[in-house]
């Protein structure tokens, strides 16, 4: 197995210490709820009593995927590349959301079908031009999977190192809801019609179809080993995510996790590495169907509950603003014993 | 009656054409869900299909309750001026999310007990010095109350004169979520003991006292009037913040709704002018017990649930970032026709 990037577990000590702080702030105990869990998490992921967040970056990984020959998305393949046009033109629903919350969105080619030119907000890191069709085939062999996850791993020891906190993830592929499930089912045993939703906007008949395309490839039991699992399974941008949130982990930075896709890869990339578990921050619960049960898997209660379901980061986007909140509430604000000593 | 702001309903022609320009974004057609909610509703507010959202404030009402004497509060009343105090030091919680969100924070004396120096972020608008004890004899006078309205509507257009998009309610006041329990009692007819919870953290025994205390109080029955309700139970600081609510809304400008206290307040707006609802966003469920069922009173699905309880406007703020997202969804993206033809 290829090197991968060392995680250290986050300190039980300092966990007692953040907790102590908290509840000796300016306010009641517990009085701010969720926002104080997300405080002690971010000191532990900085590993300091007194986090600080400045910058965030999302990356949409790209890819695209043989399983849409069977009909798996409602949406045309060539939407990937459209797509993947409008983030760089600054005008997608993510890079809206980006601009309201201060963070940097940059697009990778994880593994698209099509080779668009240079762009500055273009990382070009295509390991394969779109994946083979899962459903009669391995998605990608065992040595893509590597260069993905090296990739991933790459990308966000880059990012931490450019100087940003958050690492948001999110993501573009057409087709990418039918390998999320896919890969949701091997890694957590759910059952496969549990684990499959309406991705983009499939009709019932659509839905239906997607089943028992899925079913056929779910028959190939590639087994429980992540890395198996997504050579199988995986698209390119899931196998890279996987990589990013390894990477990220192993710098110390908030890894902002996303909805049903962006979760099955943070989830393959728990299986690689259960202490990545502790760098993550779950956004958002998805409107679609499997990413309740996804989350539960996970033991993860996500910070919002939007019924979005549109990928692209856009609910990790939405996160980031909590996190700024909750660095500054350790850093900022008054301890009840000194607010009251006046 | 006293003069107040002309509130215009928000236009339906309107909201048939904003529907529209976000199905057709690129996107599927509801994929970001409640955000898709808040554009809507952020254009019928601005009455615009591209609203813009630039600057946000949050005043942070305080008053003192008379109701105290009786011990309705786990926390002495002189807490509410060091808590005033903290604020304009920059170090409470309200402040530390207000830098997060990029929101201005402002004090509004509205009925403090203490005349606290002035201060740039300090206004004021004094109507009493603190409440008259609610539980033996009514908070305030009819004319006190007229006073709270007029300064929190002039509070509120001159806000919206100076530039701001979003006023979002905060306030500050130890006895106030009695205050607001007798309110909500008498405005939406819940029985009085589901309206009454633990506040800033009373035990058992101290809510069951708290209980006893409110029921002799509810006992005085002031009828459904709005404005006398707030002179028999109302607080200075929920009086002035129902002004604010009317103001914003006669301003068009966004209402941001915080916890149980301020939608106490929103709440007495509504029933004085029911045009008002249209330019509230309730942001977040409070861990308050009367909370969720004074939004289910008012038809309310807030943004956020993260089990806040503090007040002082911290869940108002966590949803403005949202607010700025929607506006950017509207003005910025791509329509699905427009990335189709590349």
């Amino acid at each position: 197995m290829t090197n991968r990037p060392t995680i250290s577990p986050v300190d039980p000590a300092l966990e007692t210490r953040l907790r102590a702080r908290v509840d000796g702030l300016a306010k009641p105990p517990g009085s701010l709820g969720r926002m104080e869990d997300v405080a002690v998490r971010l000191g532990l992921i900085q590993n300091s009593m007194t986090p600080k967040v400045q910058r965030a970056l999302l990356l949409v990984f790209a890819g695209d995927h043989g399983l849409t020959a069977e009909g798996v998305s409602a949406y045309p393949a060539a939407v990937t590349t459209a797509m993947v046009e409008t983030f760089l033109a600054g005008r997608a629903s993510a890079n809206a959301f980006a601009e309201a919350v201060q963070a940097e969105l940059r697009v990778v080619d994880a593994g698209m079908a099509t080779d668009v030119p240079d762009r500055p907000r273009l990382l070009k890191r295509n390991i394969r031009r779109g994946t083979c069709n899962a459903a009669v085939e391995p998605a990608m062999t065992a040595a893509e999977v590597e260069s993905a996850l090296s990739h991933g791993a790459a990308l966000a020891k880059g990012a931490a190192e450019e100087g940003f906190d958050i690492l948001a993830l999110g993501e573009m592929g057409i087709g990418n809801s039918a390998s999320a499930a896919l890969v949701m089912h091997c890694l957590t045993g759910t059952p496969l019609a549990q684990c499959v939703g309406r991705g983009a906007g499939h009709d019932d008949a659509g839905l239906a179809r997607k089943q028992s395309i899925l079913a056929r490839a779910a028959a190939r039991a590639p087994g429980k080993e992540p890395l198996a699992v997504l050579a199988e399974f995986g698209g390119c941008e899931i196998a890279m995510m996987a990589g990013a949130v390894l990477g990220a982990a192993a710098a110390r930075r908030v890894v902002m996790v996303d909805g049903f896709i962006s979760t099955a890869a943070a989830l393959a990339a728990m299986r690689i590495d259960p202490y990545a578990r502790d760098y993550c921050f779950f956004a958002h619960r998805s409107a679609e169907a499997g990413h309740r049960l996804m989350l539960d898997a996970l033991q993860a209660e996500p910070l919002l509950d939007l019924q979005m379901r549109l990928g692209e980061g856009t609910g990790a986007l939405l996160a980031v603003p909590m996190v700024r909140a909750a660095a500054r509430l350790l850093s900022d604000v008054a301890t009840l014993e000194e607010v009251l000593k006046g």
